[in-house]
């Protein structure tokens, strides 16, 4: 398959939407109580021209608010924060060196970027929970954007300040390492014959039963995270998803790493699509 | 929501392909032999970049045969040429002077429209069964698109020669009757508080129940198309799942026409999304 990495970015997020079953997060057959699937997919369509732009090496910043706001056009509130945060160096990169280079990307971030980033919060409701990384501005502040300009904080320095607490800024400061990790899973299951809905979802849940989802732990704290771990080892898939949905429990940055793992993949044409 | 027209287009497609259950028809839970769900959201990302040209009011011929080819990036095959001849005009339409002057559209093509219709088909394999309407040159013949320069035929008129057998081009010569009459059908049962998946599943099947399907019926026959109504009228939907798979039936056209209907009804804000 030939698409640009624009196009890719969007069917990234609509593969990892479209793939189930994945307990806990949204899919075809099952809606969130406020959000439904097609919102997902309202919410890929309409990133994806603020995507074009990363890819034409536009400031990231710029191009990360402008693709939250673009993707919150439907009813149905924030869909894809956290995956746009790590889709949009990740297009910039391959639009230009290729997708490897991402770490040249983020490490060239301004406080321009950070701005724009708290700017992006201001667009969305975003539930971040009640964990605030120290030295950072709390970003449900009105003004955050202007205290992060005040500090000269880049929007790497940002990801780096709260890469303990959140795995898609760890990605940032780690060279994206799971996301290319689950990215190399994901073709080796193609390769042995998988369809890609089974191959995404198998990924998705191997990465529930190793790594505890540091949304569910800002959320609702360690213990629930570690507990979800726990629970996707020893419950079967249907049980698991019944657990989730009761208790309100949302593994939606192993969503977000599990996008850009689909776009690293796609790049590289292996999701068999 | 807002979304412009090309957008809405390219949810359109990802909304009907989204939707189940769509007995007969791919969705999320169930490929086709040969064209995943992926294969199919990849062929409504590969669209969208010649539906923006239809909206920016270039000729329809090119931007169809460009949005072919563009849904065609993918390794399974054609997916939506179909749905593309009967989006391609309504985008035009609306991102001018509303969808309700896609009548004004299709009536202004021109013999060039209509070689770039015949091109479109060499760049994708359509099947269309060996039903061959009098007086246009064989979409299979490698010189289709010199033969209709030679006839002088506008695109128009080809949907005009073809409209007894083909249902989307009984849209082009019927004012969209169809597409726009489904769309009420949407937005009434949204409105009544289905949730998008529901309402499109529903009309899908309140479709097979009333209306023969002519891919069927240039694929199998007039008989096999009359027995899938009578089908959907007496078999439950897992039964007449299995019996359409079972026996290699694609109700493709009532597909094609959804999605055109889910279009309307985005551009009029009602599909609750």
């Amino acid at each position: 398959m030939v698409l640009d990495a624009a196009e890719s970015a969007e069917l990234a997020l609509l593969v990892e939407a479209g793939s189930m079953p994945k307990p806990g997060n949204v899919e075809p057959s099952r809606d969130f109580p406020d959000t439904s699937y097609h919102q997902f997919q309202a919410g890929a369509v309409g990133a994806r021209s603020a995507l074009e732009d990363a890819a034409a090496d536009e400031a990231i910043g710029r191009c990360f608010r402008r693709a939250v706001k673009g993707a919150s056009r439907h009813e149905g509130g924030n869909t894809h924060f956290g995956a746009l945060l790590l889709l949009t160096p990740l297009v910039q990169a391959e639009a230009s060196d290729g997708v490897d280079s991402v770490d040249a990307v983020v490490e060239d971030t301004t406080v321009d970027d950070a701005e724009e980033f708290y700017r992006a919060f201001q667009a969305v409701e975003v539930n971040l929970g009640d964990v605030e990384p120290d030295g950072l501005p709390d970003a449900g502040d009105d003004d955050a954007a202007e205290k992060v300009r005040e500090r000269g904080l880049t929007l790497y320095q940002v990801m780096e300040g709260s890469a303990d607490v959140d795995d898609v800024a760890s990605e940032w400061v780690n060279g994206f390492e799971r996301a290319f990790r689950r990215a190399d899973d994901l073709q080796r299951l193609v390769e042995d014959g998988s369809p890609t809905s089974e191959a995404v979802a198998s990924v998705y849940l191997e990465m529930l039963r190793t790594e505890p989802d540091s949304h569910v732990a800002r959320i609702h704290g360690d213990h629930v995270a570690d507990d979800v771990v726990s629970m996707a080892n020893n419950l079967d898939v249907a049980a698991l998803d019944r657990r989730l949905r009761y208790d309100d429990i949302n593994p939606g940055a192993t969503a977000d790493v599990l996008s850009a793992a689909c776009f690293v993949a796609l790049t590289r044409g292996g999701l068999g699509i």
